[in-house]
């Protein structure tokens, strides 16, 4: 994982290949690709802190996951010290590491967990857990200032498919799972588990769970908070086991305050999660609206309507006008076909310049696609679409994972881009739309720095949608550009809760959408969240500062486990630095 | 409403016109309905404790909702003193009324529930939120002991729907409204809810919410907590805003805190619900099926196919025999037509006595009852499923909430009869059917008594189903059997908890349910919630020991409204009797 970018060392984003995005992003960014890029310092050049962790903790953590799967690495740490969030991003490339992590733990084993999390306790320290490492939200890095000792405690190892009841379509799952990992371990068995977030590669079921994620296929597979029935969790109360039944009614929903908790309640360890058979077919087809309210409508009336299909996304004419700038070098025939698509269009009066582009996926028996599509078709031809084949889809499936990438290219030629998203009641959407569209543009205006900021719709519900916003901005000359991005960063997602929206749809609270979230679940329900977390975790060891901010006196940590508890002097054991 | 039984005062359950009822209940309970019946007191022969109420509440609460919507009046303290459970039951018939709140309220508007939160915090006082009084788990009644005055708020006025969001198929509504209420005011522009319970006719949509309610056609609809999006609740933290968003990651999920509170939250006052269009076609079928196995495995197969039926419910062979036997006195056609049946099956090779009565609904355009009933019935078919035409589906659509006076026959005839529902993933039904089947015929015998126990499964999942236990004893004489039905229905409960299936599908916790939260919840999750309620509630004002008991030191109430609080001296005013 690369400590200053998304994903792999190895992979990366490039323009090349791709005619027309150079004069796209010259044209709206006013930013010369080929200009020369502003990289990273390089690893030897960051001043790593040295970690602070007292001799009898470290003594206990090697006791409970072995000596080998402890690390206080220089690289480690900062690979562990926070997400992939466009403020992480910065920070690290410009060497500002934050308050890392003191220790990565890697236990291999829930009882492994449980003594990673007794020993935290006896010792006060904060415990932070760790999945991929893909929060864009501030979830992951500890409170500056903060003085006890921090554990990052990776979940890798424990990445089993452990069971699948293939009657109840249900298999526990270890937390640490990777998506593809997780799918081929599924797949080999003939199920899925469906859930196919943008951070698939880089991200596990565990960060799934704790975030509230969605997968871009949700319309048929459901949300994680759907997805996932049965909960272990290590907590400072002992075991948190949540039974895998399909509903009931047991007080307030124990399973939905795990769903996007941020490591605040616990360390997730294994989750029971509805698995699918492999569907007989999957198809995700292209479609052109004549403009984006046509898009809307068509995909509105499609979630109420008898069809469901598994994949529901348009693009604004912003969005589209990207996509096809991202297309790879045409071939002739390409040209034809694309300049033949053009001149009919025109013909039937379209105006190219507004036109939107779709995606909707079809997934099951032969025969159920067919009825889905049909179904689905007569909705979009009402709404004048005009399905273009399989290829843009295709295409669409290939690359989906990869688009992360292209915030790093863009950090990299010195212009911060990202996402937000949202959502809202259908009667809402255009509403939300058009307000987070002014403020965005505002805040360009305002800064007096060229920006673009495109949408699309996805994740279709009965009663509305998300809405997926991402923007770049290309700053003044000199700067860094972090104070322009959050003050754009900030116009939308003020626009979002102004509208009668969601903070986030699926990337969840963490520390940078904090500040919005009495907004929209109101101080009572702000009160509610505070309520739960320091009952729970009176001595505020779980990642705290994460969702809401932490007010209260802290208690001194107590641990409830029975076991080998140190004595309090050996906790407070000398906090000499260690490698 | 009933002050000693289910439903309204003019309507009861008769066994007159169901020839082979008498003999049935006869064969199995030992009891002859003919016997003279052990009417409960009448209600000028209970002693009503007098209320206390301290004055200057009453005058606040009179300013808060106005005077003639404030009552301390005997029959309304008696009728809101608790729900319909069994052991309410009882209790009321002889005259046990147990700590009766001392005042009822009926608000006409949320700030006037605001104005009543307000009262009731300065005045540390209990508050207890009402909807239809059907609770069957003990949740409506005050605590023993309590020393404090204690409000009942009848949300009874708060009845209207505020308003329909074709677009985003949501409409806006009090939760003080009924079932049929709801039903006719969203019919008459053309939408319903979809939501059934058995509790329909006397059950609110605040007592839904605040129970995580299911309903017969939820297989469809989805369970009171898929439908209910936004939540408006005064609360003593001032109004909880649940915005009306399809899905959002704000940390644990505020929305699930609301659902099943049961009143330890706040008082809900208006929600916005997904609502669908009324269907242009609706059908009911019945079916038999050669074994509970050959049902279970059917609808199995259903619930993971393409098929998406509104309804699916199997009964047992013990509930077909008693689906029969309250059969209404047969024509002569009638008579020719059963026979030919039995002669039919019979012919098949059936076993009589082990088949297994079944619904499935289909609802939607007519094209699509047709195709979801096509695709279900090739999967029935596959599990020896015969369809019997639409006169059973009828009927049972017809009678289904006339169920619940049955409780009150009986009663009337010394018999206590009750229902235990839970779910379970599919491939555990069949172990918990056993397991509840020999812990409720074990204590049947145990106890020596004759009873009867059945069940039926309704409301599929993706990975499981709930099963619906009724059980029903012919107690000793001279007993009013109350012991002998607890040894029962905690026989039932233990078999839930024990096998891995939940306490409670949809009739939520209260207080007769509590003892089993730990074991299926686990002792954290116990924690969890003891957390948000404590930290929430500190004075303990709301509805207290529902859910989980009260273990913590009172803090003294703190009203967080501003505005009109009186001091101290006024609030702890003279406790005067008063009427």
């Amino acid at each position: 994982m690369k400590w200053w970018g998304w994903g792999e060392e190895s992979v990366s984003f490039t323009h090349e290949g791709k005619p027309e995005l150079g004069p796209f992003i010259e044209r709206h960014l006013k930013l010369d690709v080929r200009r020369p890029g502003t990289s990273p310092l390089r690893f030897e050049e960051l001043e790593v802190p040295a970690p602070v962790l007292p001799g009898p903790l470290r003594a206990r953590l090697d006791e409970a996951v072995g000596a080998g799967h402890v690390s206080s690495d220089d690289h480690d740490r900062v690979v562990h010290g926070r997400g992939k969030s466009l403020t992480d991003l910065v920070r690290q490339r410009r060497g500002d590491l934050g308050r890392l992590p003191d220790v990565v733990v890697r236990p291999g084993a829930e009882d492994e967990v449980v003594a990673v999390m007794e020993a935290a306790l006896a010792a006060d320290a904060v415990v932070i857990p760790f999945g991929g490492g893909s929060s864009i939200s501030g979830s992951l890095e500890p409170e500056a200032g903060e003085s006890r000792p921090v554990i990052c405690v990776d979940m890798v190892r424990m990445n089993r498919v452990l069971g699948i009841d293939a009657t109840s379509q249900l298999a526990r799952v270890q937390t640490g799972v990777f998506g593809p990992d997780l799918e081929r371990q599924l797949n080999a068995q003939g199920w899925t588990c469906g859930h196919f977030p943008d951070s698939f590669t880089h991200s596990t079921l565990g960060g799934w769970i704790a975030t509230r994620s969605s997968g871009m296929q949700s319309d048929r597979y459901g949300d994680v908070a759907e997805l996932t029935r049965g909960l272990r969790v290590v907590t400072p109360s002992g075991m948190l086991v949540v039974r895998p039944v399909p509903s009931t009614s047991t007080g307030p929903s124990v399973r939905e305050m795990v769903l996007g908790s941020e490591g605040r309640l616990g360390i997730i360890t294994e989750a029971t999660i509805h698995v699918r058979r492999v569907p007989a077919e999957r198809k995700i087809l292209g479609y052109l609206f004549p403009t984006w309210a046509d898009g809307l409508a068509a995909i509105r009336d499609i979630a109420a309507g008898e069809a469901s299909p598994s994949v529901t996304r348009v693009s604004d004419a912003y969005e589209t006008a990207f996509s096809f700038a991202t297309r790879t070098d045409p071939t002739p025939l390409d040209r034809v076909k694309s300049k033949a698509l053009q001149a009919f269009l025109k013909r039937k009066g379209w105006d190219l310049e507004a036109m939107c582009l779709s995606f909707l996926g079809y997934e099951g028996s032969e025969g159920e696609v067919a009825t889905q599509r049909k179904q689905t078709e007569r909705i979009t031809k009402r709404h004048g679409g005009l399905c273009i084949g399989s290829s843009p889809g295709t295409l669409y499936d290939q690359k989906k994972f990869d688009t992360p990438y292209i915030r790093d290219f863009l950090l990299d030629r010195g212009a911060p881009a990202d996402v937000s998203e949202t959502s809202a009641p259908w009667g809402e959407l255009q509403t939300v739309y058009d307000n987070v569209m002014a403020a965005g543009y505002g805040a360009f205006d305002e800064l007096g720095v060229p920006g673009y900021l495109m949408c699309h719709l996805s994740h279709s519900y009965h009663s509305g949608a998300c809405l997926y916003f991402t923007f770049a901005i290309n700053p003044a000359p000199g700067s860094d550009g972090l104070a322009q991005y959050g003050v754009v960063k900030s116009a939308i997602q003020q626009a979002f809760v102004d509208s009668g929206a969601t903070l986030s749809h699926h990337h969840a609270v963490g520390t940078e959408h904090a500040r919005w979230l009495e907004e929209d679940i109101s101080a009572p329900g702000v009160a509610m969240l505070r309520s739960l977390f320091e009952g729970f975790d009176p001595g505020a060891n779980l990642n705290p500062g994460k969702i809401v901010e932490r007010t209260h006196e802290r208690e001194p940590a107590r641990p409830r486990y029975d076991g080998d508890v140190p004595s309090p002097e050996e906790s407070s054991g000398a906090t000499s630095p260690v490698s």
